[in-house]
């Protein structure tokens, strides 16, 4: 077996790790952690450290951790067949039931799934198609996509675009032309105290008729949004947003995508966000629920209106020119369904909207009068507590002395693994749906205890 | 168990194919194909039709089906620990295993992988990194990547628009800005046919210095390349061709990315096309061959020279704004580290170099003289037919008979995959590289066969 010292090394020489600090990585300075095992909510590194993963991974592990029917299921397709491609009607009894699976549970006006690997090739195939759908309209200048600053999409390079948050953008070059950002429906930073969400709402919608305006409805293709803003600090839409926001889009005849990677798949307490919050999407975007992260797989739902013009598309120019080699690889498609079953078996769903109630309420009952508090806000299976220098006018700590990455660690030191949401003070939770009571209570009291050593 | 006609309509009502002909697909006219198994070469489908499948899947398939030990590896890690993410130092007994592996089996001057999912997200990594590598040089003019017509690298916005191919351009509005195309070093297409292979080299570096002259050196970040163009047609580039161009590209500080994701491990009988061509990349994309498509999983692998300006870089702006939830994924990881081990046990490369040199000159002594034969080509275990109208002037068939794609279905009604490239008529073969001598002869004979049918 090989030594926790030879890993650790091997790791610093060769490995170059995702959103990491690399100078003080290779330098040693951040320590590498090597995870061996997991079971529920918790995971276990090869030192024997324990945590309760209150992060699910990257709000992924929707599940839990250690489930063997989906293992099992990743075996036995392994075993009968790895792989084949997708590419001309190509399929396997995996991919195919999946597909069905996922148009049962998404909103009655879709049509088709497309799989691929990530959210970001999944918002990389929107905007291709997207921008396709309207060469076969015969509009080839309606093609700029609006998206949210906040908004997180992804961290390729149209996909980062996409994404309206400055840590992707800088010094990447981004965003790249075509793409334009309007405001965040995010209710505790309005610029106005003395707005209510329904004035909110409507300066929302100002400014996106605004940007509309200046753009030309005629350049515009698609507005792209997530029902509940995720990376960008995990921000539920204040009361009568998206139809407010539909209503504007459906005026000017522009798409709309939801970008449901963290959402899809009972997040929120319910199967899609789009339900949640009777948004009718164009696109849909599924990745991380889609397989609670057993293997990789996304996909993007194209609605009715969408497909038929595809197909059009297909008759006046031949095979559509897109695909992954991995597109429905039949592991992910294999741990997509043993995933979604699951999910009904275990009636997850209801566990995770009773739970992330109850977890939201215990931290506004422990935290909602920290004078360092701002506001603790959450939906489903998701919970933020943003810090503030001073409540009462809302004002940010200094960037740099990095207060809700500080309060992450202290809380991991304790044995909770919370995300340092990467702009702002803000500690953001998306447990495991299993999460139960108890475990619960441990986030909430280990939380207290954490902001309680770097601010008290 | 499903049946197979309930499977086919939940198929053409949910599924989206990805390079399929969607209105026909739809309307029944493409037979949906499911795969249920596969051993060695050959496939089966859920009708009990076998084929010996002499394209490895889309040539990734490469130590063969159902090997026991990859799945088994797979399994092992679905149990123990199906996901956690690589973000911030983590990682896994498997993925800081196969970064080591996949360094002992780079060029030496290559010192970190980062993985991702597929060949094109491993493109977008490239070009992110290329562009922040010359922020932080301070060269904020030097963006434009040069790669050649008939390459291909992905299917994404900015990867399509790499790819040189009109099938991925036409309806997508690619190329993107900031994407310039040059020369293929496709010998055969050559307009003068009295140009020497070296002559048609030195016309290839004037073009190429041409187009560095007209954009301007400073504008430019960085060419690439396949070491042998996959898709476009697998064409090996002329003697001498790589050292030239690496040339001029040293000449004007431009980078160069090997796009390994077809050569890389094994396909051109050595085990990176890099060093069977004495190419000196700045950063190689690496994907199929990597796992043998047994799970998505990708790379990029970055040099020294540029890993410590990534270094530098973090150290001025903190931690690097790239990462996919997926990457490193521990399922794909497993999977490579026991394909890269069987690949070594099993000494599959060898038999690769030779049953591929086999199968090369047995389709050159078959097909050499027909005279709708104009080129036969290949390298290591790769190999193409190329199928013209007139040999003597080397004039294409009209598009519109299909006469590849003909031959290729005439091929599979024998019980044969190959592939019929998606420009021009040419028929490829990339067979798994456990081929047998019987299993290339039948290649052969029935590639013989499928051209009689549809030529003579």
């Amino acid at each position: 077996m090989l030594r926790n010292d030879q890993l650790a090394e091997w790791d610093r020489e060769t490995f170059f790790h995702p959103s990491t600090h690399l100078a003080q990585f290779a330098r040693g300075e951040v320590q590498s952690r090597i995870i061996s095992g997991a079971s529920g909510c918790h995971i276990e590194d090869r030192n024997g450290n324990k945590h309760l993963d209150a992060f699910a991974g990257l709000y992924c592990v929707n599940v839990g951790y250690g489930r063997p029917e989906i293992a099992e299921a990743i075996s036995k397709q392994a075993h009968e067949l790895a792989y084949y491609h997708a590419y001309v009607g190509h399929g396997t009894e995996a991919s195919i039931t999946l597909a069905k699976m996922v148009l049962d549970r998404a909103p009655d006006h879709m049509s088709k799934v497309y799989f691929g690997l990530s959210g970001s090739d999944a918002n990389e195939t929107n905007i291709k198609l997207i921008w396709y759908y309207n060469n076969i309209l015969g509009r080839p200048e309606k093609k700029k996509i609006i998206s949210r600053w906040r908004g997180y999409h992804g961290s390729g390079l149209m996909t980062g675009s996409l994404t309206g948050l400055e840590l992707f953008h800088k010094k990447f070059d981004l965003p790249l032309a075509q793409v334009v950002h309007t405001e965040a429906p995010y209710y505790y930073r309005r610029d106005d105290l003395d707005q209510t969400e329904e004035q909110f709402v409507a300066h929302c919608v100002t400014k996106l008729e605004e940007l509309i305006a200046r753009e030309g409805a005629d350049t515009i293709a698609a507005f792209i949004g997530e029902p509940v803003l995720g990376t960008g600090g995990i921000v539920p839409p204040p009361a009568g947003y998206w139809p407010a926001i539909q209503a504007v889009l459906d005026k000017h005849d522009i798409l709309l995508v939801a970008d449901e990677v963290v959402t899809g798949f009972g997040r929120l307490g319910t199967m899609m966000g789009s339900d949640h919050y009777g948004i009718k999407p164009d696109l849909i975007t599924i990745a991380k629920g889609l397989t609670s992260a057993y293997a990789p797989l996304s996909g993007s739902i194209v609605s009715d209106k969408m497909w038929k013009v595809l197909e059009q598309g297909t008759d006046e120019n031949g095979p559509i020119g897109h695909g992954w080699t991995y597109s429905a690889h039949p592991i992910g498609a294999a741990a997509g369904v043993a995933n979604l079953k699951l999910l009904d078996d275990l009636d997850l769903i209801t566990n995770n909207r009773e739970t992330g109630g109850y977890l939201n309420s215990a931290m506004h009952d422990a935290l909602g009068d920290h004078p360092n508090v701002g506001d603790i806000r959450g939906e489903g299976m998701l919970c933020a507590v943003e810090f503030v220098k001073d409540r009462s006018d809302r004002v940010y700590f200094d960037a740099a002395d990095k207060v809700g990455p500080q309060i992450a660690g202290a809380l991991a030191d304790l044995g909770v693994i919370g995300r340092a949401m990467p702009q702002g003070d803000i500690l953001g939770f998306a447990p495991p749906f299993c999460l139960n009571r108890a475990e619960a209570d441990e986030v909430v009291t280990k939380t207290v205890q954490a902001v309680s050593r770097i601010l008290d």
